[in-house]
């Protein structure tokens, strides 16, 4: 019976086993690394394009009804207007003024006005103590403890950047030159207004691609409704709360469609999604009990949306969320027709006009979104997928091998070949597998390091699900052994089926039982 | 014979049915586009997918000594420090005092110092006509012919953003209120050193990533040198001339190897990277004698490198750069291992170290690079597809079709199904057609509107190889007709042997002549 570790340590063994594999690495690390960003290593990104694949897969290729696109991070700097992003997407933070944190001033930590606090120099441990009292909002730094903080501000979560042929310090001391007298909050206004007047962002969602283009993609497919756009890609947040390793970070990836149908429909289309959504992620883990649908209830609603689900993962700390499928009604398109004097809608010459009654209807769609997390789907599976077990070794004694056991399809090695030595014409009898293997699509890699027990385990720490050793009796009838990762029985097949064998397991819909 | 449009003519062809056809939209477009970024619409991405797929699988699955890699495209600001990119990543630029274009010297015209010069008030058309003389600098602005011009500046190319809990505005206001007086070059200095403080970059080449993780990456997988990283991604360079649609744009997706060599073999391994290269792009063409090899001369060659090699396309407007094969020497990792004191070293016990004579070497690699660009790859393949052809139409008459002449590999959609009517069961059998592409992974999409030969052309267009036509004959006999895209021959086949034609010629491999 597998012997699963607590909560807490698998979620350190998963950081450290993906460290240490080549799964998944903090960002120049050797410089000390840049804030929760992160790089996916040789396995690492073998699992993510494995599972964007799927995804795409099934988003795009197995229907008829859903086409993708692929936009530039850079966006025209109205569109966040036109959103929302650009006034409403923000967090209200605050300045210490001791030791420069800042943070959100809901989170930190309530104090009664006028009580004492205490805390040292410039923040730093070596500094001298200082002694004063809560001010009027009634926080502390969290960082230092200090209460001597900056008004709240709100600051907007998009990444700022500019492009071209602008130059945005000219303007900046320019404007210092006509305004001598001009300080504090003044002169903090009057230059952010002059950076933003310039400013481009980094696309906080992938999402608004979808609805600026929804004329380009509709017309030039032809597309009906209901139809979908699906998107993978990279979005920004400035998050100041980064957390739980990959699973809130400043630079993520978002698998993310948006469904447009009929007004009036969304709610059977809203349950339609969830319901696909929840079975698709269940498809592939080992525990699907642990991936729940949660309606929103009125207040969590964004000011776009009628309704919306999360699907939650219970992660080691708790459940959390891993995508968000919002109805989010003609919000966006009628923000961009609005702005833009462009027609974002659609003419059914067949369907009654409801208020005249009569065929012919023109309308913007409603849109339903499916938004998943990439990145944070790739730390679900690596969680649902470790596993630390107790084995008997063949002699009747126990030993534990750590297990990663992905799903095939998103397994980053498909089968390791093994020569069971290093001589003998093995390796070259292990080279034509491999070739067998290439040839047909199948990502396979050759291992001939260390005695074959120990190759297996090192495989199963990786989540390879086929081992495929090439020892003497392959010279002499042409079979080799096939070891399954998750039962670790072992069978004789022909060699040249090997590639037949693996491929069919492959080929098995997600969600029927594992092999082995 | 296929007569092909003029040089000219194909590129406003191809830009044209990009856009009608879904494969490459002008960014944000309803909004009036932004500065040359593109989003790939439903036929583009796939193309843009099928090419780094393939790259993917020849540089990284089909090899046993290169691994991969997907880095995060902020890093630590100081690795553009040690890379160069801070100091020498700029160009030199010149400020239009009159209509605040903004433009490189070196390309600016050049004029005689004190001639005289005309142009129009506040660089608008409707402006008062001034007349004026030449400064020392010897040029004019190109966009409005003002000779009232900035001093030079170097221009740095990264796109600079910022990230957290930090507040550059706040430091800008208190440095204002601190130096009263200051003003002009020395203001400007002195905020940009403010904002430069706390600035992180968006990458302009994923290459350093390699580099920076080249210790995580080769004991995570115990690579031996020679071995490589490859990586896919986007990078983003603010450049001030951008042209020629996605040939030169501010964000772009690059596909990069890094292959570590022992230092003296670089020579050889050049070699070999050139010419695996050049004959990887050859083998999807149509017109492999478009690609050529240029070798840099010693001025062009990069500080970092001892030799380079540029793959170059013969675009419409002349050779151009698609991927670059330098040698990079041990610069960047000797760069980054003094930077951090991180060890960026490998150690090979059986060696001999060319200093002692004795077994046991340890050295810092040197770096071959073929450094290829996905976006340019796709504009040229694009290129090399785009076809109009006359062709009889039957009845002995000519007809003009347009063809995309895409290499299957890369063909966005892999086989049409079409039900030759929209009755007596043809639809029906079709999608028994398409659910069993899809159960092989092969991308096939359904189309019954318009008549057949309408269909073929459509699908013609946007480079579908294969059109599969199910008739009336498809239900008494079970076969189906296969039309073939660049011959248009045509021939019956059982309905159930459809997958196996289609992988029978999706399998082969590229540079093998064409299907049909």
């Amino acid at each position: 019976m597998p012997q699963n570790p607590s909560a807490e340590e698998r979620m350190s063994q998963v950081v450290s086993l993906c460290k240490r594999r080549g799964f998944i690495f903090p960002s120049s690390e050797i410089y000390g690394g840049l804030k929760s960003t992160y790089d996916y290593g040789p396995l690492g990104v073998e699992l993510k394009r494995n599972l964007c694949q799927e995804w795409w897969r099934s988003m795009v290729h197995a229907r008829d009804d859903v086409v993708g696109m692929d936009a530039a991070i850079l966006m025209h700097p109205e569109v966040w207007k036109s959103s929302g992003h650009l006034s409403g997407f923000c967090d209200p933070l605050v300045d210490c003024r001791t030791c420069k944190a800042r943070f959100r001033a809901d989170k930190a930590p309530q104090q009664p006005v006028g009580s004492p606090a205490s805390w040292r120099e410039g923040g730093k441990k070596s500094g001298a103590s200082q002694r004063g009292v809560v001010g009027p909002q009634g926080i502390l730094c969290p960082q230092c403890g200090s209460p001597d903080l900056s008004e709240e501000r709100q600051f907007n979560l998009m990444l700022r950047t500019s492009l071209g042929s602008v130059d945005p310090l000219g303007a900046l001391v320019a404007h210092v030159a006509a305004n001598p007298g001009q300080a504090g909050p003044e002169l903090r206004q009057a230059l952010d207004a002059l950076l933003r007047k310039e400013a481009v962002y980094l696309r906080p969602e992938t999402a608004q691609a979808m609805f600026v283009q929804f004329a380009n993609v509709q017309q030039s497919m032809a597309m009906k409704v209901p139809f979908g756009i699906a998107q993978i890609g990279k979005s920004f947040r400035n998050e100041i709360t980064v957390e739980h390793f990959i699973f809130r970070s400043c630079e993520f990836e978002q698998m993310e469609l948006e469904f447009f149908v009929e007004p009036g429909t969304q709610g059977e289309w809203l349950k339609y999604w969830c319901d696909q959504r929840l079975a698709w992620w269940r498809a592939y883990a080992n525990v699907p009990e642990n991936f729940r649908l949660r309606p929103h209830d009125a207040k969590e609603l964004a000011h776009y949306a009628d309704a919306c689900f999360d699907i939650e993962y219970r992660y080691p700390w708790g459940y959390g969320e891993l995508e968000g499928v919002a109805s989010r009604t003609d919000y966006d398109l009628q923000q961009h027709a609005r702005a833009t004097g462009s027609k974002l809608s659609v003419f059914d010459p067949q369907r009654l006009n409801p208020e005249t009654g009569k065929p012919g209807w023109r309308f913007t769609p409603y849109v339903i979104e499916p938004s998943a997390g990439a990145t944070r789907g790739l730390l679900v599976y690596l969680l649902d997928a470790f596993c630390e077990e107790q084995v008997a070794d063949g002699k009747g004694e126990a030993s534990s091998r750590l297990v990663l056991k992905l799903h095939p399809r998103l397994a980053p090695i498909k089968a390791a070949v093994l020569p069971l030595v290093k001589k003998d014409g093995l390796p070259e009898l292990a080279h034509k597998v491999m070739a067998d293997f290439r040839r047909a699509g199948i990502r396979v890699q050759y291992d001939e390091q260390h005695a074959v027990g120990k190759r297996y385990r090192r495989h199963d720490e990786v989540g390879t699900p086929f081992c495929l050793t090439v020892d003497g009796q392959t010279r002499t009838d042409g079979t080799l052994t096939v070891r399954y990762r998750d039962s670790m029985r072992q069978e004789r097949i022909a060699a040249d089926q090997a590639v037949a064998v693996v491929a069919r397991h492959l080929a098995a819909q997600p969600g029927t039982p594992a092999a082995g």
